[in-house]
């Protein structure tokens, strides 16, 4: 081998370097690099502070601990098993990031954290050192998770934005309020004037960033009188729809901010005897299989999840071999069919 | 404590006594039994029979190791993940298993393990022990995961009769053959006598024996010309049924070994001008949600999988704390509704 060549004369920071500085054993700094393994939560986030400090780079450990990978990461699903089988997003998601994680031969395994209990125990499951990262799925604020696997210095991906995380964890996004604009845009110049809205869950950033999106198009002819919250699911839009014919009769259009929730709102406007599109207008949100096989199909914003998978697998592998948390946001596009 | 109780005067057997039978070491023992960390298929296997030979009591070990337990058990559904969102059953069982675990603050893992690359990580992942035993959903026979994690003494249970491992892992299984006898006899009842049937996959015991059920009825009167062959899918129900009508088109009577098939057999018959049933009298398998749903409604044989579901629990748990493997069949019902 040829060794003359230039070399930086800084000397790297060592793991006692990082011990020091965090002001814990080399064992432990190990151990919380290691994936957390009987590490407390404090100490962990001293290590990772320490990381920080020093310059230590994770890498170099990380290719040493090599051989202790587990070759597998876990898939969270943050809500209840019907949920997965109800909501077609979940499928796809699943279906491209297992598939994007077989190529690297990673295992995925999925773990379905719909209650707190729930949460807890997939938490402690994750901090034992059993998976190599986590793609975080419809986690909402507040989730006890995010914050005790950050600390532990897990790998992690959230699909979505991590709402009070955004510096800290890596995300993987569709441009939600954009598509929210555009929907509701697109229902202006149709030439309806009484917008409603199905909001998402407000603990969620497809939620929150959606509904922004309606408020910058509606600017201040805003009227909460046409707002009303669902949690994406069919029951939701159905209820909803039910909600805003109460409190707004001239409604003229809805944008409900889940294809399922589209479909339950189709179903009461059905019920009410209103005509879709004649008297109210309808939007979705996704793209997923239920609006094109709707009567009427319904126009929708889609986010294309086979690269949304694409992107979360590469920013989770990029970390596990050490590189720092990004974000990826990809564009949204409007459908037009006929529901509006 | 009251120590003057009569005990048994013969020693136990030590982990010693199993390494020197085994002719490896004590650490290796200790790995083989604590979930085959780091021992070799040949090991483990050796471990395994010097546990048996010696009459070495797991259940000690075990308890000792109990701190080291992950408090986790993965679901491995050994199907294209398309099966797990097309077949309700697969719902209705990780619902129940989830249900059945969290009451034992256990975290279940689903792991796809549709194709012999995802077999191999599972097994890989399986065998490094993070999880504390494996529930094995719709696993084929000739399988390479049945017999290399049987090896390293993972507790395991299987659902269904797993062909060629019957006396060495646990299962629970609906009497399918049962089933199909009250189906093909109930078919008989009613005056058909050209009855057919569309199997399920014969790896595995449900297409084994609903097949044998079948015939057990038929006995002499069985024809070839009647029996077509799925794999428990919709499209292969149909695909089956056009077959069938092409082979024997006297037949005025099919068993379809699933639901979904049978619901793609209603589909081909319509196509085909056969009336259900009064041309062609329809029967299916498992009592799933569509059987209800479809027109008309289908008569079938249902399984208890909410019951299934924690018997499979049940003998995981016990085996976990050390117990022998043993097996659990439950009785089979049949539905009449429209179909038959």
């Amino acid at each position: 081998m040829d060794n003359d060549g230039v070399r930086s004369s800084r000397p790297r920071p060592t793991i006692d370097d990082v011990a020091a500085v965090a002001g814990v054993s080399r064992g432990t700094v190990s151990r919380a690099l290691n994936g957390g393994h009987n590490v407390s939560v404090s100490a962990a986030e001293a290590v990772r502070r320490a990381v920080a400090k020093t310059g230590y780079v994770a890498n170099q450990h990380a290719r040493s601990l090599r051989t202790q990978r587990s070759q597998s990461v876990a898939f969270i699903l943050s809500e209840p098993q019907e949920r997965l089988f109800e909501d077609p997003n979940f499928n796809v998601l699943l279906h491209f990031c297992a598939r994007a994680l077989a190529k690297h031969d990673i295992t995925l395994l999925l773990a379905l954290a719909g209650t707190d209990d729930d949460r807890k125990r997939v938490g402690r499951y994750l901090a034992a050192g059993h998976v190599d990262g986590a793609l975080l799925v419809s986690t909402h604020s507040g989730s006890p998770l995010l914050a005790d696997l950050r600390a532990r210095g897990l790998p992690l991906v959230a699909c979505g934005r991590p709402l009070g995380f955004e510096r800290d964890i890596a995300y993987v996004a569709a441009d939600d309020r954009d598509g929210a604009r555009q929907m509701v845009g697109y229902l202006r110049s149709i030439g309806r004037r009484r917008i409603g809205i199905i909001t998402g869950p407000l603990d969620t950033s497809g939620g929150v960033d959606r509904l922004a999106g309606y408020r910058d198009v509606l600017g201040s002819s805003f009227d909460g009188s046409l707002v009303a919250h669902g949690d994406y699911t069919r029951a939701a839009g159905a209820a909803a729809m039910a909600a805003l014919l109460a409190q707004a009769p001239d409604v003229d259009a809805v944008f409900a901010a889940s294809d399922l929730m589209a479909v339950g709102a189709l179903a009461a406007l059905r019920q009410a005897g209103r005509r879709v599109p004649q008297d109210v207008a309808l939007g979705g949100f996704d793209d997923s299989g239920i609006a094109g096989a709707s009567q009427p199909a319904i126009t929708t914003i889609r986010h294309p999840l086979e690269r949304i998978s694409a992107e979360m697998v590469r920013l989770l592998l990029a970390q596990i071999d050490g590189e720092p948390p990004s974000a990826v946001i990809l564009p949204t596009e409007l459908v037009i069919r006929e529901s509006a």
